[in-house]
């Protein structure tokens, strides 16, 4: 008999979730409802940005094909909710007026945007009603919003200044649009980045185009457009920013309220444990941006130093392989052959890489220690544990920047602006917690005016797409199969369909396979 | 008729002078009396420090010969001193009852150390008596009492942070005394470095076996020795600081009493014009450390950004040379004739070396700008003069620093901490005013791994010797004439007579000459 599986949600997470239970749906081992609320099937969310100023389609973006999996015998129901989820009759009510029984429920509903406390916007999260002329920048509908406003060249202002906010200024501002970033702070992209590494930022993006407006808080939105839409934003030192377009980028909330209202614990999203089960519930899992994996046992040292949600769409894809494999062998087999299935290692720290024409950001880790806070860089160096050391390379005037945080000689945090070669090489040796060399000067001369510039990453044996966590060999490989776009490449490895951000590393492999190959 | 010519005080600047009129002396054309209130004729004073730890010799330390001079008809007056200076009658009157007639007087009187009030000693700057186990570092006799304390293993207590005090306590701590440096503020060397220079220069200090007391303020000196002399310096917070000898080096005060007892203008030091001639008075002079250049004319803009006497030996030796030659123009042709003579140019800021064992530092110029101080660095840049710039490397973990604010690409100031050749590099850029390369980085590259440990400058073309103001090109010129010692070359071309920071650059180049020739 089949196992009912039901997946609450169809976004990225839940469509690889989908992807890899196929082979057991197809074998009759598992039965597989999906709900989603949109019209359409899972699409790249992390590009909606780039749709938004007319750099990708619709059709690009998408990850699922709702007609192959009803072939497959996947039961897709799309452009409904799930009104709650009935746990002593383990069943889903959904908004349709039908229901779906389950054995195991998977939240993968994700999360929402932040709408901030601004006069002039409703801020009710469940149901927020946003005025003409704003708008979050979440989904189809939205990169709608943004594009109309590109395409006719309107002034945006962006409010937020997290990457995906930044990354939403560059590209509009890089297709024409006057854009302006407003940000809390002294400068972007807030605690990810250190004071210099933000200052080096802001004036890389006033280089590209973008307006920043910093220190800025937000009070109210005014309405004076001819369609009575939005016209400016205003600040609480009573100056406004005019504009045609406000998009909020305030961050995400993880959707948790349908699992609050079946008595699942909830934090900043849906507990659950490494398993990925939701606590004291067997039947129940989340996974991506709506779960939170922090177990029941205090003691657990592990999920003392857990953070929340990371709103990376890579550890969520990771959780849902790895829950495919083990819903797969509850299904085939005993609780006991399931538990012995490895628990999913914790996340690092997530790398946040920020790409445009003329400028390159990383930073990944813990950036907030400066060379002289010896407070700060000795706390927690008992026992034997080296202290933290930084290392720093500040040239603002020619926009580079780099800080390395070391404990050990391994890297803890660090900060690379403008320095593209050494930003990869840097986050190299920050996933693999590798060494690093004792004059910490020789990195900086990966960006040397003596480097040649060659395409594609530096090393190839590394991640090249960390979202999917695809090594350059395997590209290599599907580039020596034939594979000669990046979107082959995608469709072969997954390459690339993350972000975004690895597309000129996947181009520059495949360039440097045609170049290499003898002339016919 | 021969010129009659006086010159009060006998220290390295008076020497040269003496030097660069004998000529004139010979031929008749000038009677030079000199008088010098020591037994000994001059002698380095710079490396007194180094004579204090049993480094050198006080023969090897000597400017002058006496009995040379005297035998050229040099009228040389030692162990007594100027009374007053009857500028009606022209001549100054000694203590020892004698007088001298003049027509042109030069003021050699240096300076003296600074005596800080501390309870315990008496301040009167005239005639300072201190207590036993507190010495000043300036004269043969304070050597004595430092090589006394270092030969008998005896902890040393430096009061002061500047070059001289950090100089006399990495020799003395490399000779084996245990030595404390006591200092203001959070780092040594005060104002000239920056904070993260003074950071790393203090780490570097420690490591070198030197104990640094920084933010101390000291009150009073304890004098609980078995022979009643020093015991401990007192600190405002109520701690104290042990020691068996206190070496005051506080800095120093030009010597202008005889000067202002005469009605001569003084500031800072004796105020002389661009002709080093005391204002409004044209038969007196004033060179080295005790004249204050600072013309009458208050619309000089050279005099409006000139600081005060710089305490260094090298600019004393140009302002000797140069006074010589008007002097001799002066006895042997008109005034006209005389005042053809180009102008001494307006000395650079200096730049200030620290070498060790393991150490090395180099500042110069205004380092007190951080990379994002946007206030600090954008004033003054008006009229399309650009602003400052700042580019800098912190590795304190590896004892490195590099800090360059430039100007349209030329430094305006430098700070490099344990980067000998960077450092050499920027000091010759500096004191060139030429333009960095734009990738700043490149610079730290000298200091790389990669670099082949070479004896001798990077640049033979470049100043070797900046005290004596001696290329490189002219030591090789000395090396192949003959000179295989040091000394040889410091007789023969003047280069190493200072301050002794480029003695390791002339053994490079010896080395260099002889390895380079042919085996016999």
């Amino acid at each position: 008999m089949s196992e009912q599986i039901v997946v609450v949600g169809f976004g990225p997470v839940a469509a690889r979730l989908i992807d890899e239970l196929l082979p057991a749906v197809r074998e009759g081992h598992v039965s597989l409802t999906v709900v989603g609320e949109e019209a359409e099937a899972a699409y790249n969310r992390v590009l909606v940005a780039d749709l938004g100023v007319g750099r990708t389609t619709a059709e690009a973006l998408a990850l699922s094909d709702a007609a192959a999996l009803a072939a497959d015998g996947v039961d897709v129901r799309l452009g409904v909710r799930v009104r709650r989820v009935d746990r002593a009759r383990q069943q889903v009510i959904l908004t349709d007026g039908t229901s779906a029984h389950y054995e195991r429920l998977v939240f993968a509903t994700g999360s929402r945007p932040v709408i901030p406390n601004l006069t002039g916007i409703n801020p009710d999260p469940a149901s927020p009603v946003l005025p003409a002329g704003v708008t979050a920048l979440r989904d189809l509908r939205d990169a709608e919003v943004l594009k109309r406003a590109v395409d006719s060249g309107k002034r945006v202002v962006v409010l937020g200044g997290g990457v995906l906010g930044l990354e939403t200024a560059l590209a509009a501002a890089e297709e024409g649009a006057t854009v302006t970033v407003v940000h809390n702070g002294p400068h972007p992209l807030g605690r990810n980045i250190d004071r210099g590494g933000g200052a080096v930022l802001a004036a890389s993006l006033r280089r590209c185009g973008v307006r920043m407006a910093g220190n800025a808080r937000s009070t109210g939105v005014e309405h004076n457009a001819p369609d009575g839409g939005f016209s400016a934003l205003l600040l609480n030192d009573g100056s406004a920013i005019d504009g045609d377009l406000l998009v909020l980028s305030c961050g995400v909330r993880p959707r948790t309220e349908l699992a609050e209202g079946c008595g699942l614990s909830v934090g900043a999203g849906i507990l659950v444990d490494h398993r990925l089960r939701a606590h004291h519930e067997p039947h129940i899992f989340a996974i991506g941006d709506c779960a939170e994996v922090r177990c029941p046992d205090p003691a657990c040292g592990e999920c003392r130093t857990a953070k929340g949600p990371s709103g990376l769409v890579g550890p969520g894809w990771r959780q849902a392989e790895w829950l495919a494999e083990y819903l797969t062998l509850l299904a085939t087999g005993t609780q006991e052959e399931a538990d012995a299935l490895q628990e999913l290692p914790q996340e690092h720290a997530g790398v946040i890489v920020l790409k445009a024409r003329g400028m390159n950001m990383a930073v990944a880790g813990d950036n907030g220690a400066e060379p002289w806070d010896e407070e700060v860089l000795t706390a927690g160096a008992v026992d034997g544990r080296p202290r933290l050391q930084i290392a720093q390379w500040a040239d603002p005037e020619h926009g580079r920047y780099v800080k390395m945080t070391t404990r050990g000689g391994v890297l803890e945090g660090l900060v690379a602006v403008g320095m593209p070669r050494t930003a990869a090489e840097l986050v190299g040796l920050f996933e693999r917690g590798a060494e690093l060399p004792a004059d910490r000067s020789l990195l900086l001369r990966l960006d040397g005016p003596d480097q040649l510039a060659t395409s594609g990453p530096a090393d190839p044996e590394g991640t090249v797409c960390r979202c999917a966590g695809v090594s350059g060999a395997k590209i290599q490989g599907a580039v020596a199969d034939g594979c000669s776009t990046v979107a082959e490449v995608s469709k072969s490895t997954r390459a690339g369909t993350g972000c975004g951000g690895c597309h000129e590393d996947i181009k520059g492999l495949i360039e440097k396979h045609f170049q290499a190959a003898p002339a016919a």
